[in-house]
């Protein structure tokens, strides 16, 4: 069975891949329409799921990132006009050139051909990850979380009712509609008919994927990120910026997970970096050399409530939580080597008025996105100007960082000669 | 051993990713004064291996790509001084944008970080690759093939001295030196430490690699090349076309296979095409529909001596020898579906006066390169003004067709910012 969606997702993606941009814009146009007329359809499905779940014992967390009501669709609906709105980056020309023997060549952006996005909870993800595949011609295979099923059912069941009033192949949208959970395995092996495996999801999810697939894998979206405070740093704003690392939107993966501080600041910082944020409900994990700056010396050098010692494992954890590590470090020196021991790669930075340090830092800090003076929650697509966002890749290889529309894309080489022929 | 490998690898990689552009072509530069000035110890060993694979029963083609002699370790010389000038992609700054809250945004280009290297035979290919992975700071793991151990080891060996003379981490470039085969499928797991695999060798080792790498593979160099000769083709310069691309260099992926030649210009065009390359030793498999136009009238409907019916198999054969397929169609349509059935997506053109059919090629078949009125010889590094090559990919992720320098870098956003908060 999945064997056949692939060679049906294969020969609708040679289709949807020479569609025109109006085509492609007026179905995700026709599908934005279409979660509004049919919401009651949709949601009455989510409500099913979401009765099945509760049943199930699922946390609020779960139930919440499952649960669709019309204000989301609309955002979902919203999110489908913003892509038609974007560039079509099908067809752009790059690189162009002129050889010495005459021969024209060029780059030419074509769709990358079949992805397969595995995903959890979420149904939004669907009509998300169905929009942005649209736009830049790629045909998809999805695979929910099961108990999402239904809510799928009807989303994908509207996104392909879309793709046929606007004479587009309907198999460029599938979903895996089995729970069962042999089916990933099997999927994981189809390298002919997937190009690119999107998992989206924790770190199990993503090791699985590297671990089981021969379809290449976009891993990502698991950052352990840093800011560095410099001695020189400007100490007022460089708390306004951890505060937005850390606070702004603690359970995504750009939020920040460790402090290094400089000796030469850490006297007056910590204490105020702590005193701060634990107004806005941060807890502190404090390694023995940033213990002594928390000591107040008027009560027996004890630690504020908010501040633990941290454990072994604290500055190899994401926390995904109003939890902050902190550490002082003796030189920018050891910054770089705590950063290049614990960081995942994704969104890493330092707060300095030192130019030369900056530099430093930027050359040697080798994460997806490396700042100078700015909250690590920038790392985003529609931050960044992509205007759509479909992983944050932390591998090296096609992507790095931040993934829009073009990062669904490859390119052919164009050569155009007149009868040239190779010496 | 391997684990041990990788480590020193990805510690290596690092400093050599921040290696200045004067230190890595000092290195360079040293290693192909090397070649020559250690051209006895090279030639001695490589006569051990020669004599050895002779004991074996090696071919006398496999025999020719494995051994060195002056001239060869001359044109390896030459080769790492010729990457030596080329410009050095590490450091490009690119897409860079001040976003609308004033920060500074751009993408810089860094080394992949650790590549892996299985190949056969040639050990040319020690040299090549090593110089190209460190002219963009990245560290290799070497698995060539067990006939030519001895010659790698003292490659390997110069290589590492020409690191090391000029301040660069030795571990930059090693040889797994041990023939044994589990030690391949040890290296495939090693994700952590290895960013990129490239098998140079046949189709098998390249399903080897997808099916078993954990670690994202660059598959390519597979080519089952087509030429269509459409109906308003120039047909005396496509004749030269067709003879350049099946003939200047058979053995190689870029060489044509099969020629598709519009029924309008079937009957004007077979007899001579077959005339004129029998003459260079072509001999052709023809499609039924071929047949009729090259049955002589005046012998009992004879085919020339150098022209078989094609069998069922040989359309989707990489010739990689003096044997060319021949095809009639009706259209465009029947030549595009063909292609589509039969390309392995590496390089295939149409040879054409007409700009509209020239268009619908060009936008229809996906290949890696597409071609109007020119050889596909031309899909090289080289010939793309790349300067150098590493491979040439036919999957769809990262890099497509010929993969230069630039193609073994990756990069990393970096946003400046004067304490930037995201609100």
């Amino acid at each position: 069975m999945l064997v056949e969606m692939g060679k049906q997702a294969r020969a609708a993606a040679r289709k949807l891949g020479r569609a025109s941009s109006e085509q492609k814009n007026a179905a995700l146009l026709c599908l934005a329409e279409a979660l509004l007329s049919s919401s009651a359809e949709i949601l009455a499905a989510n409500a099913e799921d979401l009765a099945a779940a509760r049943q199930a014992g699922l946390s609020a967390a779960m139930l919440d990132r499952l649960m669709l009501n019309p204000e989301r669709l609309q955002g979902m609906s919203a999110d489908l006009r913003r892509v038609a709105e974007l560039p079509d980056p099908i067809g752009e020309r790059f690189d162009q050139t002129t050889l010495p023997n005459g021969m024209s060549l060029y780059k030419q952006r074509v769709p990358l051909g079949v992805l397969a996005v595995i995903y959890e909870a979420r149904p939004n993800v669907t009509i998300d990850v169905a929009g942005l595949a649209l736009k830049t011609g790629n045909a998809i295979i999805l695979r929910g979380g099961s108990e999402t099923l239904g809510s799928n059912r009807v989303l994908v069941g509207l996104a392909r009712q879309a793709l046929q009033e606007c004479g587009l192949p309907v198999h460029a949208i599938q979903l895996i509609d089995n729970p069962d959970r042999s089916l990933v395995m099997q999927l994981l092996q189809m390298y002919e008919d997937v190009d690119m495996l999107i998992p989206r999801g924790g770190e199990a999810l993503h090791r699985f994927c590297r671990e089981n697939s021969r379809i290449p894998v976009i891993t990502g979206g698991i950052g352990i990120c840093h800011l560095f405070v410099d001695e020189s740093a400007n100490l007022e704003e460089s708390l306004k910026v951890i505060h937005n690392a850390k606070t702004q939107r603690p359970t995504v993966c750009n939020a920040l997970d460790t402090v290094l501080v400089h000796r030469k600041a850490a006297g007056e910082f910590l204490p105020r970096l702590v005193a701060e944020l634990e107004k806005a409900g941060v807890s502190f994990r404090a390694d023995a050399s940033a213990l002594p700056y928390l000591q107040s010396s008027d009560s027996n050098g004890e630690l504020p409530a908010s501040v633990l010692p941290a454990g072994p494992q604290d500055f190899d954890t994401e926390w995904l939580s109003l939890v902050l590590g902190l550490k002082v470090v003796d030189s920018l020196d050891e910054a770089l080597q705590h950063i290049e021991a614990h960081s995942t790669g994704h969104s890493d930075g330092i707060l300095t008025s030192s130019q030369a340090n900056a530099q430093r830092f930027l050359a040697e800090v080798d994460s997806a996105a490396v700042y100078v003076n700015a909250s690590t929650r920038f790392t985003d697509g529609a931050q960044f100007g992509l205007g759509a966002e479909v992983a944050v890749s932390t591998q090296r290889l096609h992507a790095r960082g931040p993934m829009g529309l073009r990062e669904l894309t490859t390119y052919k080489w164009v050569a155009v000669g007149d009868y040239h022929v190779r010496p």
